[in-house]
């Protein structure tokens, strides 16, 4: 049994989470790579311990796989992402505009692993200059997590709303009204 | 000079706002709302002023129309909303899968204005009921302020990432590195 797995394979790297204020929308924007397709999500520097344990119990109820990792140094991080192939999308409002410019069809054509970089307020600005391509979803201010699922949704082409998670317990029969949730049998890899 | 004017216009009801501690996400789900072509939002009950001056101050920037307002039962807006010939879609996870099933042909083929409902962690039940369409942006846990971006991507095939602003004062020129914002001219309604 293979879970439908998503190719360019997705890396998501926070950035600037500020404690406490920004606690839940880090926490979304975790949920929304896992929910979109993406392999994990890396966080930069001081992030808080219930965060990463709110994330782990959805992996843990709802299946993976998906990575939770802190480092230290997001230089770090890029600079190694290059070196093993990979390239680096900056998602900001900045940048070149995700519909109108034909960013996503030369994004697509590089079939390369992607780390995807979204950050809180202000973005250092030497990111501008590391990313090989900075896409703008849109060019009005938004918000990191819609920025992260469109342009996930626009690069697997909607197919990631429907990828298969392993050892999930618990799983939703979707409705025209109310709530339907079954529990998954021990060997079901969905 | 018009506004690219999206069709069939919304307005998103946001429910379940939790004072401080949802603070920033209800911020990014209003900015989404705006950004992605909703004619405004709505807010039950006890919403900081802060938000909404952030909002605000967001229209008066970057443009609108956008509007925005508290009210107290949304019983009632519900009730209004569908005897002034509107349907209302309920975006939550448990509902029909958004490119599984042909939810969305059939609220396009409806060309009637949209509620959208978005919800905390909890949503009362009489929601799923009062609702035409339960929407589901996958059956994953994620994030509603994701949700409501992807839903209005969805809706209008990407047009609204393109949509103008009326008497914005500043705007953004897309670049693939670093960042160009211009004033806008007096008159230009952009």
């Amino acid at each position: 049994m293979e879970t439908s797995k998503l190719s360019p394979s997705t890396l998501v790297l926070r950035l600037g989470h500020r404690k406490e204020r920004d606690k839940r929308v880090t926490t979304h924007a975790a949920l929304v790579a896992r929910a979109f397709g993406a392999d994990g999500i890396v966080f930069v520097g001081d992030v808080e311990k219930t965060i990463i344990e709110k994330i782990n119990d959805v992996v843990k109820r709802w299946g993976g796989p998906f990575s939770i990792s802190v480092v230290n140094s997001y230089k770090k991080i890029i600079e190694q992402w290059k070196k093993s192939g990979g390239i680096v999308v900056h998602l900001t409002m900045y940048g070149e505009h995700i519909t109108e410019s034909n960013v996503m069809q030369r994004i697509k054509r590089e079939e390369k692993k992607i780390l995807i970089i979204i950050g809180a307020e202000k973005v250092p600005r030497i990111i501008y200059e590391l990313a090989d391509y900075n896409v703008a979803i849109g060019n009005q201010p938004h918000s990191e997590i819609a920025a992260l699922a469109v342009f996930l949704d626009h690069l697997y082409e909607g197919r990631e709303l429907s990828k298969e998670f392993y050892n999930a317990k618990i799983r939703i029969i979707p409705s025209s009204r109310g709530k339907k949730v079954v529990k998954v049998e021990a060997n079901d890899c969905g």
